[in-house]
């Protein structure tokens, strides 16, 4: 996976064919389609039609150029996969199915024509993943940062519905897939980076292959479908859901809050890679920060009845029991398998 | 109206109260309230619920500062108002009903927390002159520039809606309001900037008394709800609509081409203010070029039958037949009223 390097032989820059024809270009974009647009792309407004018994939903999300993403190492396609992933994925929270996009794309004159489809290339792949279709949006112009902003759409049920605010004593806590990678994929990029701007006169390449996992969950983490299919595909409905975008206990504290309860983490149990405990050692950092904090892995948090568990282990296993809810409002604690247990305060 | 200035004594840095703490003081935001809401803000995703029989519907608009506003002589308020009428402006362009909306915001340091509630203090305002309801979005820090992002969503009964696709020969065109005083508004406020950095070691006090419905009409543009009221109590529905945001030719041109058609316009039948005509008049430009080629003038265009004039009239009479639809392709032609017809290129 090479460095993101502005290439010269292909770069027509956006003045060249001016904002109205990029626009015309980038509307006439044939993607991923979807039966429940009746309108799409090339009116005001975008109309669909949900299933009969069913209720619509929405999320939005915005990415800025030096704030959520460093051009120097992230390609651009991956952005565009990502900030799809992070809109549907707040969908997926609520136990629904996303449906559609709404784009809205800023870009600077430093970029290309090019650089601007290659975003469409990745929320194209991303689309045809989820299976959603871009319906419409606004396309501008910026004067210094690239900015990004993704509403999804969609739709479920009524009953099928998951909020944060349901979670009951007793429940236990699940995590899926693992965490802290995202975190530990960032700081190899940063690593990388500065070492780069530091011999910027020699040909430096940075050799990456030994942290592709991470960097992969940095750069494209991909939102849980399969969990939701799989809470379909078994009748199981967790109690309360939240994805982990923020981080781990920052996540948690929304669905304690929320459902009036405190938590109670039993650490050893959190999921943890060897590939992500092999960065933190590397940086002399603590793992277990990654897990708690890192953010941006955009895994499922759930809670559930724990009679419920081995039935639901039997159609879906990519994930963790790691805690219980606690009667203890507001109260986040994480027993370190060794005698203790910490208080956390997150504010 | 006094420029806007970033004022000492009412500024408390982000920082001071740290982002998480300046999201939790924006979703509690008590704003307008509306029963389709099922979940608003507080969860991932936002859910709603349609009234049987209608369709929903959603647009999304981008703003970047430097772009589409500048700070030094936009008040925050107006500048929330703003693109909330730009993001409804599409959904009645449809003639369908906001509902709620989703609003992204990327702050930079240099605003204070104060600055940020001003914003919002212009959105809820647009929110209950429209009756639409804030349901979620997404608050994050950014390095230069304010941007923000608004996703409107709304509903109507699938019969009435309006695309641009389908205007039809010899249909009248007619437009809301008037044209061109949005530009005019600019042009004023552009040269009171400039004149201000000239003279910024003096206290120059822009004096913008004379100017104030152009200066208005530029800073807080009003969606015309009131003309799709006006079709519902009607029930009388024009062939196509579309608001006019990008300028008149502009949009006129999106309505020809999506309906296969051309149009003639008759210059001198193109509503245009006193107001607008002493602004052109002072800059020495020629209004008409205002009204054509302006923008972010938020009034509706839209093509009916010609039968059908008579009796909406009697129901709403704030528009203006300003030229036919004809058969000619993709031709755009301005008839100037004394003898002559040019040709419209726009690209």
């Amino acid at each position: 996976m090479p460095f993101f390097v502005m290439s010269q032989k292909n770069f027509q820059e956006i003045k060249e064919i001016g904002f109205s024809k990029l626009i015309n270009k980038l509307s006439s974009y044939d993607g991923n389609k979807r039966d429940e647009i009746i309108k799409g792309i090339g009116d005001d407004a975008v109309v669909f039609k949900d299933k009969e018994g069913t209720v619509s939903c929405a999320s939005s999300e915005i990415f800025l150029e030096g704030i959520h993403f460093d051009v120097t190492y992230t390609p651009l396609h991956h952005l565009g996969y990502k900030i799809v992933t992070a809109a549907v994925s707040d969908i997926y929270a609520i136990n629904a199915e996303p449906v559609q996009l709404l784009v809205n794309i800023a870009i600077p004159n430093k970029y290309s024509v090019q650089m601007v489809e290659q975003i469409y290339k990745g929320i194209d792949a991303a689309c045809k993943d989820y299976n959603v279709q871009v319906t419409g949006g606004d396309t501008t112009a910026s004067h210094q940062i690239l900015a990004i902003s993704v509403t999804a759409l969609g739709s479920a049920p009524k009953k099928n519905l998951i909020y944060r605010n349901n979670a009951k004593i007793e429940d236990i806590i699940c995590v899926t897939g693992d965490l802290g990678s995202a975190i530990a994929g960032l700081r190899i990029l940063m690593r990388e980076k500065k070492e780069w701007q530091e011999r910027s006169t020699e040909s430096f390449q940075p050799d990456i292959t030994d942290y592709e996992y991470v960097v992969k969950r940095q750069l494209i983490p991909v939102a849980r479908k399969d969990l939701i299919e799989a809470f379909q595909k078994s009748g199981i409905k967790p109690t309360a859901m939240i994805d982990i975008s923020q981080g781990l206990m920052a996540d948690l504290k929304a669905v304690a809050e929320a459902s009036g309860l405190g938590a109670e983490v039993y650490s050893p149990a959190i999921p943890i890679t060897l590939d992500t405990r092999k960065v933190a050692d590397e940086m002399k950092e603590d793992v277990d920060k990654y897990a708690f904090y890192g953010g941006e892995d955009y895994e499922m948090l759930f809670t559930m009845r724990e009679p419920l568990l081995e039935k639901f282990r039997e159609i879906f296993d990519d994930f963790a029991v790691i805690g219980k809810m606690t009667n203890q409002y507001q109260e986040l604690k994480i027993n370190t398998g060794e005698g203790e247990t910490i208080q956390v305060d997150l504010n």
